[in-house]
């Protein structure tokens, strides 16, 4: 089956969904997006996503171009007409189409909006958490507001790239104090000697990921220790446990970071169970 | 007569100009961008963007969609088919359509090539040159890069779009350090009390500018005093002179930074003598 996108207004075969050379998501950059995870037809964690749409809407002044209720509809119409059982869905908001100029347009254009589905093989993610996966630290070189989920994403391009040519699987970026600050695409953790687990406080050098919130919501409600701080490669080299956190990969076992193998070089047992746990604590729409 | 773009092979009227919502420059600002001044029909320092072009696409890895002979060919044609007498010829080179994935995708695409043309009227460059225009400075907030003219440009928006706000024409980026890296869309300059001439050295933090380049010709054929080096707000607010250069604006008379008067507050002799000057400088194609 063909698959079918949103894109403003209509849905259109994949092959046929296009956007004006015009739009100032391919002329600039500006514009925003989420990625949901899709488990037995339904939304995860939904409402955090809309929460952290609506901020970067909000940090970058671009007017939502349906209502909130609508977009829902949408997204289950897209999921619906798709047919995914498992999978992801994506959905991009642009500032809309405009003569070309850096400044927002005078007259505010209406955003545009795209939204596309897709299944994905629960085994593969599953085969990668059972082995764990090998990680790379690269210079962090993106922009001031990583926190905004804005389509400025060249330098996690590259950064994924780097990866896949050192045969890894994700790049933590390292900022020019040393600290990591997060993955290419996710959150990064370890998990110290003594047992706590570590992850960067969310300021606006990282992107607030709403799996790593809701893995947050996992460690409280196991009673584990936790600590919201920077922590640097070398720390991590030393970590007992390391993983990665996205709507795309949940909690991800990190067993090798810069050809160091982390702790017994398998996944740990922690971060098992937080994966194991999530969806008994995601929302589901 | 509506407007002409070139798209992936084609000539098409503006509004039909699309291009895939799985485009990589739509989704990841994986792509890059020249523009170039037309002037009596003529493309200005073809050369030297093609160059620059050249130097872009190979930081990113992105092979030309077709040979640079053939984009000549494609940029006169799109001059022509828009009957344009001045103005600006855009071009827009992406690394195409595939599956969203961050990494390059496994086969290479063919990279997506757009370009437009339109009339720009001289006088209103003129009455602004002639004027002078404003500047605020704004903190840094680019990637790593901006030696590479991607489509990395969100910063360069909220920029223009505060400078705006504030009744200004540019806004000058600051770096941690203090010091300007250069305008939104232009490069920085300033005339110093002994009449040096000062533009920041063109490292990895700032483009290195066609017109740029081209200035600094007219300024050593002058035998004027000119040094690459950083300079901060406060020298410029003290400065004798202040402009901006760019493609779109040439030599830009700077009168005001952050609200202070430079020089007497006039567009300054040697940035006059730079601007009538570019024209006998630059190459014609």
């Amino acid at each position: 089956m063909s698959r079918i996108a949103y894109v403003n207004g209509r849905y259109v075969p994949l092959r046929e969904a296009e956007v004006s050379i015009q739009d100032r998501g391919f002329q600039f950059g500006d514009g925003v997006y989420e990625v949901c995870e899709i488990r037995d037809r339904q939304i995860i964690d939904e409402d955090r996503h809309l929460a952290r749409l609506a901020r970067s809407l909000g940090a970058l002044r671009i007017v939502w171009p349906v209502e909130e209720a609508a977009l829902r509809r949408i997204l289950r119409e897209v999921v619906a007409l798709n047919r995914v059982r498992d999978g992801l869905i994506y959905l991009q908001i642009t500032r809309g189409v405009a003569r070309r100029d850096f400044a927002f347009p005078a007259e505010a254009p209406k955003a545009s909006l795209v939204v596309t589905a897709k299944g994905t093989n629960p085994a593969i993610n599953a085969a990668h958490a059972a082995a764990g996966v090998k990680v790379i630290t690269v210079a962090e070189t993106r922009w001031a507001h990583p926190h905004i989920k804005s389509l400025q994403l060249l330098p996690s391009v590259l950064a994924k790239q780097a990866a896949r040519e050192a045969g890894a699987f994700e790049a933590w970026f390292v900022d020019a104090d040393g600290f990591v600050t997060e993955g290419a695409s996710s959150n990064a953790w370890i998990v110290t000697a003594d047992g706590a687990i570590v992850t960067r406080h969310a300021d606006e050098t990282i992107l607030r990921g709403v799996t790593r919130t809701t893995l947050l919501d996992a460690v409280r409600g196991q009673g584990l220790c936790f600590e919201e701080r920077p922590f640097t490669p070398s720390e991590a080299y030393g970590a007992k446990e390391a993983f990665n956190s996205s709507a795309t990969t949940i909690a991800m076992p990190v067993v090798e970071i810069d050809g160091r193998p982390i702790g017994d070089g398998a996944p740990g047992p922690l971060v098992k169970a937080l994966r194991a746990a999530f969806h008994t604590l995601a929302q589901r729409s």
